[in-house]
């Protein structure tokens, strides 16, 4: 599949993280001749925490990562993630399968089963043929390397088009703080709670509690703000590994949550790049809602229309369908107050088109990559801000002959 | 445009109602060569009622129609509606424009302009060119015919690729009750009270305040459980006039409800058929909710899932969307009490795929023209049942390049 045009230049480089150790492998759990399982390994004293989907049909992994999140944050601890097959939907079977995996990599590196916590993605439904990642342990376990982290976001894509990575470093009291992040994600996004798969490694000193708090604010901020399709995936997952190795405390650190949010919000904007048949990226910014809640349901109702997407697949300039999306959402809204603009381009004013409003400059402004669609409610002072992309025949052609 | 693969063989015969008269014309509003406004007449004595988008930026012509529906009930009255131009968001020039065509209709007919209920549809945004209309009136009024109502049906279409129309008989005490009804409708389909454009026409003698109670129940069984792609538009209107002419009083009939309740569920289903770019027809039953209210968030869950829709356009048999869609929808679900069906194959039961799950039995189904997908929750006695179609490359190209 030919890389997203809305993709960055090139895989960043990501910081060395000390206390943690990557691998990746072809286990052929469904794809032919590519990897398809990372393994990361965290130090002994690392904090872990994670974020997950809300959905009613979450998958056994994430069921498992739930139940684990906040247990002993002593002895070393490790992500265990396959593409290919989601481990959803497969019944008893499906806690048999990551109770296999979990157990393995626990005597492999000769750690706790609770601390270790697995992730899957793909296919829901069938069976997870988890022998094939059992096999591959010990070769997983003899090549971890602190240098691996590329390889291990290239091992978790499926409908991804290029692999995401961001990083952040901060200076506390002279000393460096680091972190790294991966992602994947293109279908399926509408997170409800973090998006697809996402883990972020720090070399911070920050205890469990304080660092669920954040990653759980944060998340509301990032990953819960971009949608590409409306659907929200069985498995999303966000898992978060704290070495300590830095020697810096930042349990109450505003840099290091901006640092962290940057690096959040950077890994969730890539997932929207790699959005399923994207061709435009586009950032919804609603203002003067009666409140913040309000600014967000208008904000993802446009975000999620097909006919505002197909729109602006088109490079048509046609606000009357954000006019659609905002009496759609259910928010107050009062005809009159409204005003809407692409770009700098105010289109529409307290009711009706812009007197000066010019269909030319509209429809010269659509043709850009990176689009901005400004709703403003003139009610109160609600804002909100989503990102997502158009909605394309590259779309219907992936989801109409892919099971991903 | 190409006529939907799943349009009815020919527009039904419709009976002419005593009472109801009709016209179209081609006033060029901003479509060529086609009509695009009609007139329908009704005779004194009629009662008229009518349901109405919920949406926050409704249109002109609907403001005005919910103000005057519910009032006086003698003299005749008058439709007049109008494609090619919705006259929504277009500030206080829109209410203008309903005053002139309103009082256009009043003159040229002879009755109160509060008996003269508009409907506008089209391109959201632009000023309505109501002189156009208004000066095409008399020519309307000269042709008004008793069998005019396939024209009126014609007339009022935008991306619509056939008209629609759908009647019914009943005998109560010897005496023969007639219905007749034409729709409009093919995308922007997700009605939050009625769809699109529907006018609906009976001999049946029946006072206002027991048609609309009967009207706002029906149609929440009928066009509020139908959905193209989830979105709203801001020019939903049913209304129905009742010219009494058959002499029977209706009120408290059931078999009239009955009758009413096919000729609009008729109407709602011929709109999903016209679905933009639909090339399945798509059933979806929920049972076995928690309560009615969580079947039909699953249900509509599912019929507006870009995913699931896809996966019907490529005649995939890819549950684990449906598997998606539920969990997604916010309604209580066991996973393992969670059944799915396609028509009569069972592909999940109990959490799992199903024993004996044939993937070339369910793919041989999805084939089909006419899809069910049974969600059982196992859980309550709430049931729904939403109707839609796929999601398709020719959606895209009707909504990427073509400002409807």
């Amino acid at each position: 599949m030919a890389v997203s045009p809305l993709a960055p230049a090139a895989f960043p480089a990501l910081p060395v993280i000390d206390g943690v150790r990557f691998a990746a492998v072809a286990a052929g759990v469904r794809y032919k001749n590519r990897t398809d399982v990372m393994l990361a390994e965290v130090a002994a004293g690392s904090t872990v925490a994670g974020v997950f989907t809300r959905s009613a049909t979450r998958s056994a992994p994430v069921l498992d990562c739930q139940e684990k999140n906040g247990g002993a944050s002593d002895g070393r601890a490790a992500f265990l993630v396959n593409s290919g097959n989601s481990n959803a939907f497969t019944g008893k079977a499906g806690m048999t399968s990551v109770a296999a995996i979990t157990d393995g990599v626990a005597r492999v590196l000769g750690i706790a089963p609770a601390r270790v916590f697995t992730s899957s993605t793909g296919v829901i439904g069938e069976p997870l043929p988890h022998e094939r990642i059992v096999t591959a342990l010990e070769s997983l376990r003899d090549t971890l390397s602190d240098d691996g982290i590329e390889a291990a976001a290239r091992a978790i894509m499926t409908t991804d088009t290029f692999p995401k990575g961001a990083a952040a470093e901060i200076t506390v009291n002279g000393k460096t703080v680091k972190i790294a992040g991966i992602a994947k994600g293109s279908g399926m996004i509408a997170p409800d709670m973090a998006t697809m798969l996402v883990y972020i490694f720090t070399d911070a000193q920050i205890g469990h509690t304080p660092l669920q708090s954040l990653l759980s604010r944060l998340t509301d901020r990032t990953f819960n703000c971009i949608t590409v399709d409306s659907d929200t995936s069985t498995s999303d997952t966000l898992l978060m590994a704290a070495t300590g190795a830095s020697g810096v405390d930042v349990s109450d650190n505003a840099d290091f949550a901006a640092a962290l949010e940057k690096v959040m919000l950077d890994l969730a904007l890539q997932v929207v790049r790699d959005g399923e048949g994207a061709t435009k990226f586009v950032t919804i910014h609603v203002t003067g809602a009666a409140n913040d809640a309000d600014a967000r349901k208008v904000a993802m109702a446009t975000a999620n229309s097909p006919l505002v997407k197909t729109a602006i697949a088109g490079e048509d300039a046609n606000w009357g369908r954000v006019v659609m999306a905002v009496g759609k959402s259910g928010a107050e809204a009062d005809r009159d107050r409204l005003s809407i603009r692409f770009g700098n381009i105010t289109v529409a004013r307290e009711g009706w088109r812009a007197p000066d409003y010019s269909e030319e400059a509209a429809s010269a402004y659509m043709k850009q990559q990176e689009l901005e669609i400004g709703i403003d409610l003139g009610i109160g002072t609600g804002t909100s801000t989503v990102w997502t992309c158009d909605l394309t025949h590259g779309y219907i052609d992936i989801n109409a002959d892919y099971r991903s």
